[in-house]
């Protein structure tokens, strides 16, 4: 397996743009729009479907699922773990974004059942839902009394090892792991905590580059990498959070390798 | 009670921007992520769960409720309800925003329904949709056949004094009213009438205000007003009704509380 | 039957923003905000309504009925089905987008069944949904292997012949046809391939024009040419695909009868 590298990053964009993948989401109501958006700017190609009656068939034609619990129901989670089970069987790799793990028992149950009941390439989430996830799932608390979060590092390691699952932390410095290697990325830009959607457009970065690279590990830090460093670029023109969103999409749409390599801060 | 003045919606602000509450939002699949972007800008934490498995749990801890009956379904209906009930037991405030009541005997059956058996802080509509609510709960015509809305004032007050929740008809000039007190909002701009979602944002602000102060009328005041200054300051840099939604947050998470106090424009 | 010229697209535009014709769109959770958007940039207005309980109520006043397959569920179709038969009844006109067919059984089945059970004035796809909605209706393929559209001038006379429909096939050309006469439209931009919601957008430019026009080709083809004139006006303050969905929104308020007649490129 080869370092992951900055240059790493920019080949994978460039493939993505190459390829152009097809990446199936199943998504919330508040953000489905940026999830399109950010995969169209990557230069991959959206398709929503969540009728149970079509994901299968949909999924099978993908390069990559991603499931994304923002605002669930009963029936996106049977539509989830039904294209779930076929793009396991298809090697297709499946992306999760536990959104608002922990802060409901329904959630909880049904986001730890995806887990246990599929094969997750990746789970993307901020680090309070990484600690929730990893702490529900083990019985212990990943969350302190104050909000702080103890161990993110130690929790998405356990996590990571437990579910075979590569665990992206994101935050002002995110954690990646695959249970043994741990990376960091310090790219970003604090108007992506004042936006709605930022870490659903996140996960969807790292499902376009997923699609196209089987060491998981790089392709997950590939596409934050460059989703945050086009948040940096984007955050220039802005005047605040309702600009931004506009100027972060066209910056990744006009992202280019030699920018990602000289812009990338991907630390061990 | 103290008088609703510019000063205390300018304290209202600074007090959402230091409680960050979280406000808990049953949407609609057209502007929830404007709703959520409001949420946001204003400094409080929106979280969106209309699934009838998750909503108690989820407003319990939450600092409002906002019921928004954009695109309902027999489902969200149920899930307001829970919610709702949830709500008043915990004594959370409740903000309804009867979108398109009065179009159809379902929504309008769904909106009375809920006015009758939830305990709703706020109503906040446009002049048509509150008319409409109080003439179709009172058996006579709040619109008359030209569209022309009359006795906005009269019907508000009567709207109020029957559900005891605040009744807000936002327009050109807001009427807001307690059943007793009427106040107007003279702030405003009419690119606000250009674009979707604005009266949903309007219900959004009042639902961040209403979580940190008691005295709901001068929280759906102060929400109000603090929207519709951004709104006038959006659309200096707006170039139509597409640069404006953008603009529009940016002056929302930019505003200020000596702004807020030179701009206000709170009538008797 | 009169010509179809841009005197005619600009003379449409004027009136749809004389009379306002209220539209009901049955539409998808992506890009929902974006057809509302745009009905109201034209000059119209727009209600999203998708429960079965309302929406024959809802579309009995509606000027026309937009149905859109982007994340359909066994309830929506239903909803499209009870709404599009009272469109019939009161001879509302119906705009079908047909998004994704072809990609499974069930949004080909359902989208089948719509076109067999209503009677649709505009079906509005890209080449490759026109091609596999007529080739599978039709019991051919539509698409051959390499992806590349084969005759899909034939494929739409084809589908409007046995339809009775008026067939938008859109792209950097578009082929407008009502299986007699064959239009096309050479206006857009190729940033309208590079954001989400575009076919969308079109679609509910088509609704607005039909809702006000009985020569359904013309009102088509006026819908297509001002929205797409938009695109072109749009794209020129625009940095990337983000920018570029405002100040398509700003050029469509901002559109006048002028602009249209001098841009216009309509070719038979």
């Amino acid at each position: 397996m080869s370092a992951i590298t900055p240059a790493v990053a920019a080949a994978l964009l460039a493939r993505v743009r190459e390829r152009r993948p097809l990446i199936h989401h199943i998504t919330n109501i508040v953000t489905a729009n940026d999830v399109a958006a950010v995969t169209l700017a990557l230069g991959a190609s959206p398709v929503m479907a969540h009728a149970p009656q079509e994901v299968e068939e949909m999924v099978a034609s993908a390069g990559a699922l991603a499931l994304n619990i923002g605002t669930p129901t009963v029936h996106s989670f049977e539509a989830m773990l039904l294209a779930g089970h076929r793009a396991n069987a298809a090697g297709i790799p499946i992306v999760l974004d536990p959104v608002g793990v922990g802060a409901t028992a329904f959630r909880t149950t049904q986001a730890l059942r995806l887990l246990a009941e599929l094969r997750i390439a990746c789970v993307r989430g901020n680090a309070g839902e990484i600690a929730a996830l990893a702490g529900q799932a083990g019985g212990v608390r990943g969350v302190d009394a104050t909000g702080r979060i103890e161990e993110v590092d130690r929790l998405a390691q356990e996590l990571a090892g437990r579910t075979h699952a590569i665990v992206a932390a994101t935050g002002p410095v995110d954690v990646l792991t695959d249970g043994a290697r741990v990376l960091r990325i310090e790219n970003g830009h604090p108007l992506l905590a004042q936006i709605t959607g930022s870490g659903c457009m996140a996960t969807a970065a790292v499902a376009a580059f997923i699609a196209v690279e089987s060491d998981y590990l790089g392709a997950a830090t590939g596409g934050l990498v460059c989703f945050e460093i086009a948040a940096e670029l984007g955050a220039e023109p802005a005047e605040g959070p309702g600009t931004f969103r506009p100027a972060l999409l066209d910056a990744l749409a006009a992202l280019d390798g030699l920018t990602v390599m000289g812009r990338a801060r991907i630390r061990k």
